[in-house]
């Protein structure tokens, strides 16, 4: 269908190395901090990337193999985001919060060929390694003058030190997988996704076209300064480690997350941007350090799990832009963002609404919400439907699971497995998980919903509904109310939630029915290992009480 | 290299079509404007291009034919660019500025299958069409109520309005040739370009992720009101109407170029952002109703030559935020664009010296500065070498044009035929046309540099700078002036040019041999069909006088 190009044109395959062309041709001189002590400019960057490919070499690693990370976020990290699918293997960025079972299974049905482990984790992966179902050789990984184990292939820096500097990336199919990584699903096994070159690279372009595209403050710029605080082994920390390579923007890697090295590096390095799950940002935000701490103009993408409307005044007050994107493992991952058009950092209720909203799609997205058959249910900002979604850059399977691949492609759409309604000005809304639903009288109650109002409550720390069981309505809601260490009348709390419930019934926002029969409190609630609120546990417990 | 995607996942071609995800879910009720009095929503649009696949069907044209337009900037040829393509037919924009008989090539030479003719061009094609080599279909485009000629197939608007307004627009193969056009050389015969949907669709991806991402005023953005003041058959109007619809920003199409026409639509639709040749931006600023005419905060990229510094200061005492960008045909075209960083819209010298180069290398553009062996010139922002560029987004030959095609992509890079050198920080500056180089006692001379210095002399309209042979120095600088109908000392003016060249030889910028001997002045300087100065005219009449 295409003429013949000249025999010496060149195809520009899209492979991650050329992400790099923009940021070495303006920017060679740019920052790259990691931790408190250490930096370097993207030139010393690339230089690294070009030397780890050639230890990768020198190990005897060839392109196609798999060579996992154990590490905390730094320049390392991002070293292999780049050398190791560079040099045409796959980077498999294991979840350190994952069980030791659970790590040696992602290790074992990966097919790991090198492990690059930092001292932290030395002990576990020797825990684990007898089990190792094939042979893997391991790097050491180190921030303090620990002396390399014996089994040990080697040290980083030192393989880096003494790598030849020079390396010829060459082109090879932009479909080659570059990234895989597990989700943490509540039930069985994690499951592997993965990312080809291509598929990464379309990301990068999407996600810089609609988060640099916005009018308001809220953009994405090259004058940021990125730090990400969600971890490296999530989803490539949202993607933005490749985005802020490739824009050429001044990057900042925490180490080990800690309130108070995260909020001593927003300062001292003047991070504009990051993205966190609520509960970090929570965390950040009630850490002695905050009060003395300079957060404005800081912009903060909250994804993982809704943003709550009481942490997003919270944030506001502290002159942080605060916004919610959405996206999961399964789509590499960005699918909406807030729409902050026009908003500036304040505290008015249309602010706050827009911005907790899962957002409006962004560039290339083809976002469907739908009933059991695929048909479309109306945007009329109510019927609710489950989020289907198209776009360039969705795993197109689980790794080695054809089963739950085609259940999770079912109909040619990847299944979010969310509940959602959307409206005509493209504002989607996520109502609930598939299977946390609570359905009373046979109707749909919005856990999210209870929530939100909920967590608007004086001293409400953390707050989840589920559905218990019940004879007469099948399910009735209840909230789990975390209030953390302070002394608090419950009894009051209860009647304060439940009149912000009552007052959003009568308004016309909820059912009458969503009204909780009961409210629990407890010091915190139960999270997953990536640190969701777990509710398959929640419910458990409730239920058997 | 990658595992088996689940059967039923979505492979996700990049095809024109996926543009329309985000603005029909986010803002379908957006307008495009076309002339003074037509004006509908992103909604009818779209509806329009299904109904434009529908009226291609009827008329009998299948995939992989060609369609051609003869039109001035309208909603019409916005229809043109998507749903030619998105039906899967090649969109060949001709070029209305060229002479008949270079028209009438272009039409054989791309094997035209339908051709939508403009009732302003019925007569040119009337004298042309008895030596088109193949049955063409023709459709009448009008925006009066003037008859429908008889050996037309029928008129646009009647065609469109009895179209079955369904259509399901498949996917095909992404590398499918969406479109062509033809470079208007100033030797030989043109040569045409052509560019598939994936490559269209990066352009659109990265051209947006490089606007946008800029840290300055300049940056293009969703709140923006596009309006192009370069044709739309001149390479797809640089890409934009691609990238507006991609994210749903507000459109104007102004018709025939007429400086009234354009300057009301502007300041009536709020047009915030453009882009033209420095001829046009001259011809707007100097129409008697600029004056009373509000550009204040008007963004406009000027390209196709370099911006004089005189014209930038001019815009900017206007409020104008004009800046400079680099491509060309061959290129889709966005290559480089200037450094607006940190800059508002002042005249401090500065400013301009950043607006008026050439720029710095956008997202995924690797760019060189080399020599006749393909070696890098030194980045020290004076040694000058050939500009080759591999981006995702370049023609991959000239349309049946073998030889051309070879010596285009020799060594596996595009040759874009310009002189350049760059520095440390990215900018490239280009020095002159290959071609177009004075070489005088074995030393290059920029022909650009000394025009931008005339440029900046009271009274000069525009200039061009060319060799003139010379027995003892092989060449000798020359000008050509343009002052236009105005009463002008021109002996005074030549000495005020030579001084303004001295003082630059004076501070290190140019040689000593750079000062023109010759300045001849003229009411307008001859152009090429599509406005840019015709060098070789010149050359050919100064040499013979």
């Amino acid at each position: 269908m295409i003429d013949a190009p000249a025999p010496s044109a060149y195809a520009y395959p899209l492979l991650i190395k050329q992400l790099f062309h923009m940021s070495l041709s303006c920017s060679p001189e740019q920052e790259i901090v990691s931790g408190t002590s250490h930096r370097y400019t993207y030139r010393s960057f690339f230089s690294r990337v070009r030397k780890l490919a050639n230890v990768l070499e020198k190990l005897g690693v060839t392109p196609g193999q798999t060579i996992a990370v154990m590490d905390w976020d730094c320049h390392r990290y991002l070293e292999c985001f780049f050398g190791v699918p560079m040099f045409g293997a796959v980077l498999h960025t294991i979840n350190i919060r994952l069980s030791p079972e659970q790590i040696l299974y992602t290790i074992n049905h990966a097919r790991d060929d090198v492990i690059l482990v930092h001292s932290d984790f030395v002990e576990l992966v020797e825990s684990i390694s007898d089990r190792f179902e094939r042979p893997i050789k391991l790097i050491y990984l180190r921030d303090d003058d620990s002396a390399t184990p014996a089994t040990y292939a080697g040290e980083y820096e030192q393989l880096i030190h003494s790598a030849y500097q020079d390396y010829d990336f060459t082109d090879f199919d932009e479909n080659t997988r570059a990234t895989t990584f597990y989700t943490t699903g509540t039930t069985g096994q994690p499951k592997g996704v993965f990312y080809s070159h291509r598929q990464l690279v379309l990301h990068t372009l999407g996600m810089v076209a609609g988060l640099s595209s916005v009018d308001s403050d809220a953009r994405f710029h090259r004058g940021d300064v990125y730090m990400p605080i969600t971890p490296m082994f999530h989803v490539h920390a949202w993607g933005f480690p490749y985005a802020a390579t490739m824009l050429g923007v001044k990057q900042v890697y925490p180490g080990r997350y800690e309130p108070a090295t995260l909020l001593r590096l927003i300062e001292n390095e003047r991070v504009t941007f990051s993205h966190c799950v609520p509960t970090i940002l929570t965390m950040l935000l009630s850490a002695p350090e905050a009060e003395s701490t300079d957060l404005n103009g800081w912009k903060v993408i909250i994804g993982g799990s809704a943003l709550p409307e009481g942490l997003a005044t919270t944030a506001l007050e502290k002159g942080i832009n605060v916004f919610a994107a959405y996206g999961m493992s399964e789509t590499c991952p960005f699918v909406t963002i807030a729409d902050t058009t026009g908003l500036g950092v304040d505290t008015s209720d249309a602010g706050i609404s827009a911005r907790t909203k899962t957002g409006k799609p962004t560039v290339m997205v083809d976002l469907r919400v739908v009933d059991d058959e695929m048909n479309d249910v109306p945007k009329d900002g109510q019927s609710v439907g489950e989020l289907v979604i198209r776009t360039p850059w969705l795993t197109q399977a689980y790794l080695n699971n054809p089963e739950a691949s085609d259940e999770l492609w079912r109909g040619g759409y990847l299944h979010t497995g969310d509940i959602a309604h959307w409206s005509e000005d493209g504002t989607v809304q996520i109502t609930d998980r598939l299977k946390d639903v609570i359905k009373s009288g046979g109707e749909w109650i919005s856990s999210l919903e209870l929530e939100s109002i909920a967590s608007t409550c004086d001293g409400v720390v953390e707050v989840a509904a589920i559905g218990l069981a019940d004879e007469k309505w099948g399910e009735r809601p209840a909230l789990l109310v975390s209030i953390g260490n302070n002394d608090i009348d419950t009894g009051a709390m209860s009647d304060s939630i439940r009149e912000a419930i009552t007052a959003s019934v009568s308004s016309g926002n909820l059912p009458r029915w969503a009204v909780p029969d009961t409210i629990h409190f407890v010091e915190s609630i139960p999270k997953t290992s990536v640190g969701k609120v777990d509710k398959k546990t929640i419910r458990m417990q409730l239920n058997s009480e």
